[in-house]
């Protein structure tokens, strides 16, 4: 019974390694698909999401065989409730990255607007984040989730900057107007994929402190209403 | 042992169902802002925003109480293991409420482009999904599920929909371009939310039926990449 949970246990983690980096694999390709305006990065993405769906299910599978095989301690119980929440989050960000996909077949035969450089720092700012925050999860590294977390506010101020600049596109030329959104559009997506790596960082040191730092931030705080 | 089990699922139930109907009055109230362009609505919104966050980290430690207590049979290992997605997808539609009050505040000097009609519809037609998952879930109603799964389509039309009239308006006049892309980023924040209450119905589908229709959309398919 000891082994075979053990067993489950590393066939549990392999699983949410390799759906990582198909997810990470897939983040690339999408950007890909959109700075060279070719079809293939794309159909590979697409392909790829089959992987993603089959592991997300499997994970699922994985981790109820793990609870009912035997009651698992705390640590573990955490560990296998926290790993199907991941599964989720990984299977979202690959759906992102189909929405990226979705955004490049649209602009495919409209000229860029101008070379892209923030969207692929952006999405290379988001692989890093999702890589890392499975990795902190495997060693139950909890300073490396909450370096994680921290990262999330580069990609959104990233994302502001992205969004600024192609509003002043818009503004100063209607022509671009559609492909100014699309781009818009691709920034917030990668800002998504971003949050769900956060919100595995976050997972993680819930997971290792025992405490929640999922909401440690107030939002009422620096906004005009009462008792900020 | 069975009645502190049976109590405790009780309380599992009943907090989803406060959260769920706390999570409805937020996106009806972030509407009110939009729609009145006053603060008070938001300012509730926010204030709602931190029992929300509570619930979801309440809800998470009853399950995993429930999950130690004793081993439980498959069906309620099941709801258990659900229970704890779904106060996370509800907590995302917390935030989402907090993103579209986000563009109220943004918008509130400027004029309306328009009266407000698909907005409020869509937001309707989110917070009904809402509901249903929910009373889907507690009941464990595959039924109903499916009916909120199958809701989502319109919900995506009608944001297509309101994408495309805001596109108009921008290429019409520039000077409508800060307030269009503010709506056109409500209309997918509740789209976003009408996904989270879709993933919820997939899960009682699951939980209901044992098997997955999570995946059940291959995405090649209508694309123009092979094997589609």
């Amino acid at each position: 019974m000891e082994r075979l949970f053990d067993e489950e246990l590393t066939k549990l983690k392999e699983k949410l390694v390799r759906m990582s980096a198909i997810v990470e694999g897939s983040i690339e390709l999408s950007i890909e698909a959109l700075k060279t305006q070719k079809e293939e990065p794309g159909c590979e993405v697409l392909k790829r999401e089959h992987d993603v769906n089959l592991l997300d299910i499997e994970i699922d599978e994985t981790c109820l065989r793990l609870l009912a095989l035997r009651q698992p301690m705390a640590g573990d119980l955490r560990f296998i409730t926290s790993a199907m929440k991941i599964g989720a989050e990984l299977e979202r960000m690959g759906d992102l990255a189909v929405n990226i996909v979705e955004r490049a077949e649209e602009l495919r035969d409209l000229p860029l607007l101008k070379p892209l450089i923030d969207i692929p720092r952006m999405a290379k700012m988001a692989q890093d984040m999702v890589r890392d925050s499975i990795a902190a999860f495997i060693a139950r590294d909890a300073v490396l989730a909450e370096d994680v977390v921290r990262r999330d506010e580069g990609v959104d101020g990233l994302n502001d900057q992205i969004f600024r600049e192609l509003l002043t596109f818009m503004i100063e030329d209607t022509a671009t107007i559609k492909r100014a959104v699309g781009f818009l559009l691709v920034g917030r997506h990668l800002e998504r994929i971003a949050d769900h790596a956060t919100n595995i960082g976050e997972d993680v040191i819930y997971m290792v402190k025992g405490k929640t730092v999922k909401h440690y931030l107030d939002r009422t705080h620096g906004s005009g209403c009462e008792g900020g």
